[in-house]
């Protein structure tokens, strides 16, 4: 592991997914000697937002442009706790062609453990009228082309 | 609604439920100008330490007494966004009678609405074997005694 | 110290100051046992905002009416570590007269110990221009007359 | 800017700068539309740690030697906002000579433009006494031998 916490494409599961890094720091810590179960959301929000960004669709873009992706729902099962100092890896894929919903699927791992595995569904919503909206044929075909639809 | 943010208990679906309130904060939001999807979760940890400690157990307590009681699953809903400054009150209620688990369900509510929804469930551990145990007989009693147990 | 975290007044070095309470929770501790030298921030801002309400000025209403108040300095100096569950008391008061600045000092006590010393220096800024603007006359007297101005 | 957030060296006012980048996130925003003041802080911590670690001194193993560094001192000058997606380059060196503290000094940079400016002192502390001690001969080298030491 280079110290650049460099990101990238892996193979999994018959497609592919993109991993981020994340070097564990105290303030993600907790005193139970383990990274708080809370701070996983933000490494998942990077996590989404570079994937999504690799693919072509910078979601500051998007927002601009009118498409907002409020979080509608949020799983996280915690097997091994992570610890400081760490490099996580940050696994993403799309579960489910997107609709109206955009379902994201990540893996947070150390080393060869998965430690965490969590599910996060957004919303394509828009934002002239703040009601559902579906999600643009373009970025449905850009997670596909990269084979993160699993 | 008075400026100290009391706590209490109200009665709910045929058993209890006790709260908390949280002043939503600067700290609390993001640029979509509501609360941040994760901001809840220390809201709940708040509020079922409250709840532990309403009917007797006092979490830290248990801690210095060799159990310890980490989140392994973590499951939230998102309704209705959270705004700035206001009272949110969080609901809390156990779910099944605990085993080597005990299962929280929580309702985050602004006034008459109900803006999300979460279940959190945690595993009773034994400190020195870091192995998974059971709970206090007497704990279940104090939550079924409360009726807290849905 | 009764559990609903009461907040109130208290005669201080002369003037007045406004407490709130702040119960520590794991999401604020960090590895070494101890609140996270960060997660002191947001209690600041719960507790000069609680200030400012207390005194007939609600922060999220002077938005409204076309008045930021972003921070621009901040100072925190670290004397003894606060615990997990400890009740932290954050007492505030305004040091110096309000110009284009307001500058507030604040104490995070445990029991009768001065934990943390805060100064945070806040600009009125007006939302229109974004330009710097002075301090309500009306705030200012509402500060001074409840004894807050040291 | 490539998308794997590089870190590096930069010559600066006669001494060299260790830098490290942060994309900002929703997390990290509030509902002014900006970077929440109290989001820095675990930047600067990254940015600290990663310089030490650059420089041959892996924190996590002073630690398990028995050297702790709790921040006894924050400051932190806010000029002009970051906002959500700026890749954030936070520039660390280290001004005095460390004695029984370690003092930083950072710069959070968005291209050309200085956003922050911030300093943490931090206490070298003998786990097995909890008391001050001084810091290694070998740290202080290392530090100067790099130019960090302004």
């Amino acid at each position: 592991m280079d110290k650049n916490y460099t990101s990238g494409w892996k193979k999994n599961d018959g497609g592919k997914v993109f991993f981020i890094h994340h070097r564990v720091r105290y303030a993600d810590t907790d005193k139970m000697d383990m990274v708080y179960h809370g701070s996983y959301i933000p490494m998942l929000e990077a996590a989404r937002v570079d994937t999504l960004r690799e693919v072509g669709w910078v979601y500051d873009e998007m927002e601009k442009a009118g498409i907002l992706l409020p979080v509608v729902d949020l799983q996280v099962k915690y097997f091994i706790p992570a610890r400081y100092d760490q490099i996580l890896r940050i696994e993403t894929r799309v579960i489910e062609r997107p609709t109206s919903r955009l379902k994201f699927s990540f893996d947070i791992c150390h080393e060869n453990d998965v430690l965490v595995k969590a599910q996060v569904c957004l919303a394509f919503v828009d934002a002239s009228t703040s009601r559902p909206t579906r999600a643009p044929e373009a970025l449905i075909e850009a997670l596909d082309s990269h084979g993160l639809i699993h």
